[in-house]
């Protein structure tokens, strides 16, 4: 089954690919050039000048969860007082909740995310925080995500001590969750593990074959950064609080930086610094980082907003950022991007250009939606 | 015909009114309480558990344009110049237009509001700035928006003499326009109008018999707030910049204080002191200041969604300045608020409570409108 698209008013590809034409053969792209040049095909869809750009890669999400933390984040807004709230919130709901509650929630929420536009998502584990717990939440986000990450290293648990919590994720968590994920990843903050306890997780899971995450520089300055760099992390994520060796070291390494300008500003923080990062020659992605505790949306378009209007990010950078970075944080290269032989995971706006994403910020802009190669919207 | 709405989860109403049902009659909400004691209805709707709010009043929007300012924008947000921009581009486009074409822009732009829950709006002149072009862009908004502002004073049409200009407006643009609006408005701002111009333009308004609202303290301080307080305006809009003293003027009249955080961070401005002027005591209105150049959502819902996540305002004050603050500073009292005798005008979130506007940013939440008591959505 082949669909000809036409009439696209602005192709945005992050390839050498263009035109105002393409054609889905399956699941995959077959081809993109100008409508007149154009291979017969078993439909045809005229989106009438419309914009059209690759789905987005939200490469950074923590979907397997249970609970409600509404009242939480209504009580940090008002500035008042709320001592029943935090992470531990959602590893007790989460652990109590059934297989079938869980996957409910992840789907929800990748088809919530769909409709807007997103066709490849990435979520973690992290708020199981025990072996069987972790095992299914990886198991659950399989069903439903892209990717999967193993975050068993998201914080100590209550009552726990943090050397033997460490010890339980690097050695019996790891072994039962590694067969069911590509990407290990840990929070690297005061608060939650220091750099010789993340440290100690990820070569770990190195050792295992898994690809490399870091949550680091959320909340102030800290080694996250540095040590995603030494270990040749895919990506560190959050950025917000960076020195300048920091940005240095990011711009001279492989290491994505994964940027969620919706956290930052649910929990009132600073914007990080994207304009620093681009100028020293640094890869940014921009990622939702959904979750219900501090940042609970999942609006791609918000992020690309925010990063252009807050962050003097180009709407260029920023779309880029929210497909091929994304892709690019998770070493793939089949998805972020239009170009034969690429996922037919397209985005189509109801607008003619992709600035409109930052001209017009808040409404809707997403008109339809194909993912491999099937229309969902 | 009757209908009852039941299953309310959270109903806003901004007035005395509470309970989880409520009747709609014609055109006008006829009862409101609890479902178990609702009068009969023609016809029964269940939102299952969804929040109800007042429809959003949007109190400002500049909607009678035509041209395309995208490409001015994209060259703002990369940083570069770009020269050819400017309000005086719209004035061209807008001159040039059909009746036709205005229409259809002012038509497509309070479709696409009313889409996101907005069910009242305010539009404005001031792209004609020549007698026959205000008189025609005032009976077009008419046609399409609830409440008309004259704003022939928007800027001195370029190679014109200023005080000519002014006499012009109060004088024979005045008299043309005063039979078509409700309000008349001000850009009183370095570049635009000095406060003796505006206060010139307000004062003739004003024994028209029209109500009166200003530009004001947009692109720095400056006299807007000050004159707006003295001639007993309903509303100065932007306040971006205020001096204690503008605060506490504010503060001590029955002017309302209307922000457009859309504007501000599309202009990468500084956002308005909400917190300072609601510890104070001022009333604050949040609008959406529509338009093609410096502000172009008509999403009240990412206003709102800016104001409790950077401007400190809490969900409920937020909510409140987006419905019955911008029907207080249109005087209006049947809008914005939900209670018998009030405009059939509700929005139904696909979202538990209001403080989903917040926490969820960006995530198109209007599950559905009704508008005069028709449902829209
Ligand atoms: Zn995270
Ligand atoms: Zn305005």
């Amino acid at each position: 089954m082949s669909v000809l698209i036409t009439g696209i008013g602005e192709l945005t590809t992050n390839t050498e690919a263009a035109g105002d034409a393409l054609v889905i053969d399956g699941e995959q792209i077959a081809w993109v050039g100008n409508a007149q040049n154009a291979p017969a095909a078993d439909e045809r869809v005229d989106v009438e000048g419309r914009a059209v750009l690759p789905g987005w890669v939200d490469s950074h999400t923590h979907l397997v969860f249970a609970g409600d933390r509404t009242a939480e984040f209504g009580a940090r807004m008002a500035g008042k007082p709320y001592t029943a709230g935090g992470i531990a919130v959602t590893v007790n709901a989460t652990r109590q909740a059934t297989d079938a509650e869980l996957a409910e929630v992840v789907r929800k929420h990748v088809a919530e995310a769909l409709k807007q536009g997103t066709t490849f998502i990435e979520t973690k584990t992290g708020y199981g925080l025990n072996v069987p717990d972790e095992v299914r939440s990886a198991r659950i986000a399989a069903e439903h995500a892209d990717e999967i990450t193993f975050l068993g290293a998201h914080l100590v648990p209550p009552g726990e001590d943090a050397d033997t919590y460490v010890d339980l994720v690097r050695g019996e968590m790891l072994d039962a969750v590694a067969p069911l994920v590509r990407w290990a990843d840990v929070f690297c903050e005061k608060g939650a593990f220091d750099y010789d306890q993340s440290k100690a997780v990820l070569e770990a899971a190195q050792a295992k074959g898994l690809g490399l995450r870091v949550h680091g520089n959320q909340l102030g300055e800290g080694p996250g950064v540095r040590l995603a760099v030494e270990l040749g992390a895919a990506s560190v994520d959050h950025c917000t609080y960076l020195s300048q060796e920091d940005i240095d070291a990011l711009a001279s390494s492989q290491t994505v930086a994964t940027l969620l300008p919706a956290c930052d500003l649910s929990t009132r923080q600073s914007l990080p610094p994207a304009r620093a990062l681009l100028d020293a020659g640094a890869t940014v992605a921009l990622a939702s980082n959904c979750n219900p505790g501090s940042s609970y949306t999942s609006s791609m378009a918000f992020c690309v907003t925010t990063a252009v209007l807050q962050m003097r990010m180009t709407v260029e950078e920023a779309v880029w950022a929210a497909t091929a970075g994304g892709a690019q944080s998770l070493k793939r290269d089949d998805v972020g991007v239009i170009r034969p032989g690429a996922r037919a995971d397209l985005h189509v706006l109801d607008a003619p250009s992709i600035t409109h994403l930052a001209y017009r910020p808040g409404v809707p802009l997403t008109h339809s939606v194909w993912r491999r190669g099937e229309r969902s919207l």
